[in-house]
């Protein structure tokens, strides 16, 4: 598949990198870059991978403007620089006078006070059609349309260390999906179960009964169910990884500076996939009932992983770090006393004697916010940071980062689901300051505010849920009416309305 | 601390390898190589470890009788011979005349159906005393008795390729407990945070206070705090791992052959801690509902955590295996096709073109109980296995195997039980035939049938879970009332009562 998914990427090239027609996403931002992600031919591995492949190098992405916002925005230049305002932190939503989002879903974001010189969140909403890259029976393809599938996309994209990665993510990672699900077109639409083997050249004999299964272990006498579902899931999880390869190759020409988080949500057939990689989030408001849609991935909920990786491969962490957890720093004339410790194989804390090995700075470190990987990334999981160093050193931190996400299903046929039913995507502005009790009650307090089919009501609810993150001006800084410190970050809300009218258009 | 441990374990075994005085713990099975668990100095790696230090070899377990069946049960050798029965499968349980079981626990157990030779499970419970170490403050010790902690233990051991594993974990992994609780004596009676730093000497000023941290980096200006709970729990990880790697220092006199699973309770402090290393399971029926206490560990669950080291360290699959999975097994003439698998960052199924490498054995296969590490092992975690082998091959499987449990700790102290809410443990002989809500059934149905005051209900009750699972002769196998196979396994079943008269005898 991987050589298959290179020898696409070629065609499109030589043929001028045109995107394939897509009839019933005609709102696509120009994604020009999506056909140059050319997969390495051997399936993926967690530390950083060197190489292109054989594939054509990619073209990079036009000279990026300085600073951007969702294309869905449609910011006039003068609206562009109010978004861009530190001081006024002005709430941005898509205007009501133009295109509604898919789904009628709300969106509003606000840029930081002051952390960075532009918003680095970055935002998509997109319905993006799929045709098949051809029959898997081996017949000729049918005009497009007849066949294909259409999705429905929201990404949200977290920027840090510059907004590059994250804008190339919402410009390039629904054309990834789109391509890892070319090939499963026609299987998707399919009710029997997926094939387990396909041929290798169309109208080839596939393989995929077990007739002829041999075999003295028990444990191979038996195939395994694979279903619709986890092919998604598998597609949304290698466009995940093709993404950040694009990233990776194109990090030279700067276009992909940073790195983001990425929290993306597709509809398909049915079924809603949130994927996650970072510390974004999503939960699901249905009947008042908080159901959670992902998990924030941090040096202290990926601890382990990052010890283990740490333990099994020493040499990633230069002589500089340790792979053992302490409970605070450690002073050179403690030697010979015995400190708390964790390793990767614990969860609990168990005292040892202070090595001069332990003197080294520990790979994961501190609480909360504040917690790190080798004292310089605050989140484990996301996109770009390949030219990442760990601070006065040339050690790469990219090795302990993974690009993978969660991805988590909920079949939207198995409940039937009223107006006021949503899903919020938030990047970590929101959820810093804003437990998910909060935002359910914001959910009922705005959406009982508004008429049912009144589809401004979920901008209008993201807009509130962006507002009491944010707070208001007080004391020279941003205050919640508490009179706690509001969210200082980039704010971004997605809320999808679940079901209801004018939900579905 | 390791060294201290080793110190410790040299001198009890140059003074003779006499235990240390246990008052409160006199129905305690002789231990005698329980001090020998010299520990490596280093801290804990999961692929197999060699060396055991600079500790004086240990001294082996004497030699063992070919079959025993755990003191408690006080079996005479016609007992012992009934026990041993395949044939008849009489169900074994305390004898009511005897000592009573700490906590009135009910206990039952039943042999194979001749799938090995005996009966490969072992159990242990036991009240065992920990004196302090030394005084961490530095004072001299006071006598024993007077700052000592008892904690209660239950231990389940399912033993496999040999009962050797299962019995000799059965008679001292608790000791290894007991031996890792004595540096915490004091820290856990004293209701301040356990200090994060001890003296190496004692009476030398400790340093656990942080007014003297430095450091730039945000993320080390603070302490974690750690609590009673968390060093519990870590003092029962490393004794799984203490008690593995005595196992692996005794391998060559064949007192350990095989390996098994280890599901642990200790009760210490108003806590229950269940520790699970394997494909046993733990539930809490209160009120009637269902609260797990532990998970398996099977090739299925860990899939991802062996396929990662797999890719991570090649070297373990010997050029025999590959890392990835697919859903069944590839012929060789479906080279070039294109087959659906996944890697170990994968939850989803995506197609891969066939290669060479492809057509190699897969590290993980089978689903169910036929799922299979290196198509030889069918559990993951445990204690054990360090001479285990894949078939006809000398690749050794110990490196992908865990002994490091999963530890869940319930408050009893945070709810009011009543008599009839248990906690109980079961090998997999019982759950392969039972569902927790049949489990939970069966508690309501049987202690109904007793006074709450009745101490041998909790017997009856174990009693009857482990007959449900057996089920009774007819066509010349074990068939339960729905006609359906029971287990033919070994199966063995603790009930422990959380609350109610008698129980906190």
């Amino acid at each position: 598949m991987l050589n298959r998914v290179r020898s696409a990427v070629a065609h499109l090239v030589s043929s001028g990198g045109a995107p394939p027609p897509r009839p019933k996403s005609p709102d696509l931002p120009n994604a020009p870059s999506a056909q140059s992600a050319a997969p390495p031919g051997a399936p993926r591995s967690p530390p950083a991978r060197a190489g292109s492949g054989s594939a054509a190098p990619a073209k990079t992405v036009e000279a990026r403007a300085s600073f951007s916002r969702p294309t869905f925005l449609q910011l006039s230049p003068g609206g562009l620089r109010r978004a861009d305002d530190h001081a006024g932190r002005a709430v941005q939503s898509p205007p009501d006078t133009g295109r509604r989002l898919p789904w009628s879903t709300g969106y509003a974001e606000v840029i930081n006070a002051g952390k960075s010189r532009h918003n680095e969140d970055q935002a998509c909403c997109e319905v993006v059609y799929v045709e098949g890259r051809r029959s898997v029976s081996g017949a000729p393809r049918e005009p497009s349309g007849g066949q294909g599938l259409c999705f429905y996309y929201w990404g949200l994209f977290d920027g840090h260390a510059g907004g590059g990665a994250a804008e190339m993510a919402s410009k390039l990672l629904h054309r990834h999906i789109q391509e890892q699900l070319k090939d499963l077109v026609e299987i998707l639409q399919d009710a029997s179960p997926p094939p387990l083997c396909l041929p290798s050249t169309p109208g080839a004999p596939g393989s995929s009964d077990s007739s002829h299964l041999v075999g003295p272990q028990s444990c191979w006498s038996s195939q395994k169910e694979v279903t619709h579902e986890s092919l998604v899931v598998g597609a949304i999880e290698n466009a995940f990884q093709f993404m950040d390869e694009q990233m990776a190759q194109e990090r030279r020409g700067h276009q992909a500076e940073g790195g983001c988080c990425a929290l993306v949500v597709v509809y398909l057939l049915g079924k809603v996939y949130v994927a996650n990689a970072g510390d974004s989030r999503a939960i699901i408001v249905r009947n008042g009932e908080i159901i959670p849609m992902s998990q924030e991935f941090t040096p202290e909920t990926e601890r382990q992983r990052l010890q283990l990786l740490g333990f099994l491969k020493p040499e990633l962490l230069g002589g500089e770090f340790t792979h053992l957890e302490f409970p605070r720093r450690i002073q050179p004339k403690e030697l010979g006393q015995r400190m708390l410790y964790r390793d990767q194989n614990m969860t609990g804390w168990a005292y040892k004697k202070i090595e001069l090995e332990d003197l080294r700075f520990p790979l994961v470190c501190g609480e909360g916010k504040k917690a790190r990987v080798m004292a310089t990334i605050g989140v484990t999981r996301g996109l770009g940071d390949h030219n990442l160093k760990v601070c006065s050193s040339t050690l790469p931190i990219k090795p302990f980062l993974s690009c993978f996400p969660e991805v988590r299903v909920y079949d939207l046929t198995q409940y039937e689901h009223c107006p006021d039913d949503v899903l919020v995507l938030g990047t970590d502005g929101l959820w810093d300051v804003t437990s998910d009790c909060e935002v359910a009650a914001t959910v009922d307090r705005v959406l009982s505010a508004y008429e049912p089919n009144d589809p401004s009501r979920y901008t209008a609810l993201a807009q509130a849920l962006v507002l009491g993150a944010r707070g208001t001006p007080r004391d020279r800084s941003w205050r919640l009416p508490n009179n706690k410190l509001g969210s200082g970050d980039d704010i971004s809300v997605f809320v999808i309305p679940l079901g209801g009218p004018g939900s579905y258009s």
